[in-house]
């Protein structure tokens, strides 16, 4: 039994695409409507025959549909939802795949009752961007986070999460609010630290542009691959996911600033410690599958 | 013509092994002597078999070389360099592969004449450490830099040029001084951000360690590779290259303090310009053949 017979996606980027792809992987019977607000983008994915038709109209895509899947920015969210108040089915249900949550939540609450919402994040991704860049597998043992309202439809939620696990993904049920606390660490966080090192390491005086390219492979290169993910994406994510994102930032800000005063004071115990104490955070991520042993990622050495 | 015929590694880790597995391969000819200050890595490294020769002090490991290459942590320099003072035939050449030239040449000019000194620092490694982790091709494509002293000998200088062009790096010749401030930005600091981020994310009281693993694959796991390198060499690194480091993290900071007030004032535009300017920097690194193309790195997603 498949948990839904007709799809809609709405945002054909990379997600969006992953999406349409691993469903025709996993589901081939799904029928696949999708449509993007940029008519090159739709042009694109036609092109690319992932989805059975694409609409040039947001309405005309999901008027079929019994799941519609939200695949755009966090901030362009509450103006689709509005947009769809007419247009969706009444026993279809809304989903999205932003990263962060409590905005998305409030903002189809606007438009819908709390029986058609279940948003849903897949955490996975890589650094590019639009429907050339998706692919069948990107969710395949990665985690999927359930943020229902709290009255929301218990079918329904089930429905979303036996759809993602037909994409390969493990489900977890989470309140948005502690989502956006979690993913502020591992995801935010990250990102928003990357880019800034990027942003430093290109405007030194005594250092040319071409040296940091150059000598990039001890270790400045690890930071530039989160650093080149979609611009739209990550900064509606720091205006949406705010108050998360300052607190994390905060406490990153302290923690640099004690090792900042240990290197001035050659304090070398206590970076042996944290050096130390940083490995075996790696190894539990290995061990959990979430990510691969080999050395370097895996890069190639020839 | 080969560039030495006798090369004596000191220090069989990561880098060390692979020098000589890189030697063995390019150069088969060469006769490869090793020491480890450890006797258990030197055991180890026996049952390898990438030395000819394992021998169970310094000493003995240098007395026939016309290439000692110290591959040691950069806080162990000096006091190799000071044991060697006396076995160190008077026309071998003295080179290391620290991460730090500044430190590393000044402890070797205390004991050693400048005609036997060349340093070098290739610019390649993986997360992973000892005798076991090296491979031949580590060096393929990598840069190496040379940071010889101002009267050095220029023959001395071609002769180590030569030596990694055959293990397959690029040269680049430069003043320890700029060395050190160009590493701290594409090296040093990207390490002190990663072990920072990694321990930030560990000490978090509303969010589980167990949630940080799980989710990681969202950016996090991207920072714990380099944050798992060894605890060792970063700490004397740091300490080695205080100056240049503290620089760095004060422009890093004040660079994400800007960052922070747009997020807390919601100045999207700002964080736009940045995330894409950001994008240009990978595009370049990649390029250069400095990183792969491929999504994620590379990782599988089967």
């Amino acid at each position: 039994m498949l948990p839904f017979a007709r799809v809609s996606i709405i945002g054909l980027g990379l997600i969006g695409s992953s999406v349409a792809r691993a469903v025709r992987a996993t589901m081939p019977t799904v029928a696949l409507v999708g449509h993007d607000a940029d008519p090159d983008v739709r042009g694109r994915a036609d092109q690319l025959g992932f989805c059975d038709d694409i609409t040039d109209t947001l309405g005309a895509a999901v008027t079929d549909a019994d799941l519609v899947i939200l695949c755009v920015p966090v901030g362009a969210i509450g103006a689709v939802a509005a947009e769809l108040k007419h247009d969706l089915p009444a026993d279809a249900i809304l989903s999205d795949v932003g990263s962060c949550k409590a905005s998305v939540l409030a903002a189809m609450a606007e438009h819908f009752p709390a029986r058609q919402i279940v948003p849903a994040h897949p955490v996975a991704g890589t650094e590019y961007s639009g429907p050339e860049a998706g692919f069948a597998t990107l969710f395949k043992g990665r985690w999927c986070i359930l943020t229902p309202p709290g009255d929301a439809d218990p079918a329904a939620v089930m429905r979303v999460s036996a759809f993602w696990e037909r994409l390969g993904a493990n489900i977890e049920i989470m309140d948005a609010r502690h989502h956006d606390l979690v993913l502020a660490v591992t995801s935010h966080l990250p990102h928003l630290i990357a880019y800034t090192i990027v942003g430093t390491a290109s405007d030194m005086e005594e250092v040319t542009q071409s040296e940091v390219i150059k000598y990039s492979a001890g270790g400045f290169r690890d930071f530039t691959r989160i650093a080149a993910s979609d611009p739209t994406m990550w900064r509606d994510v720091f205006l949406a996911n705010k108050d998360a994102a300052l607190e994390m930032l905060q406490r990153f800000t302290e923690d640099l600033t004690m090792l900042q005063r240990a290197i001035r004071w050659g304090d070398g115990d206590a970076l042996f410690d944290l050096f130390t104490r940083t490995r075996a955070v790696r190894r539990s991520i290995i061990e959990q599958g979430q990510d691969d042993a080999a050395p370097d990622f895996g890069r190639t050495h020839e």
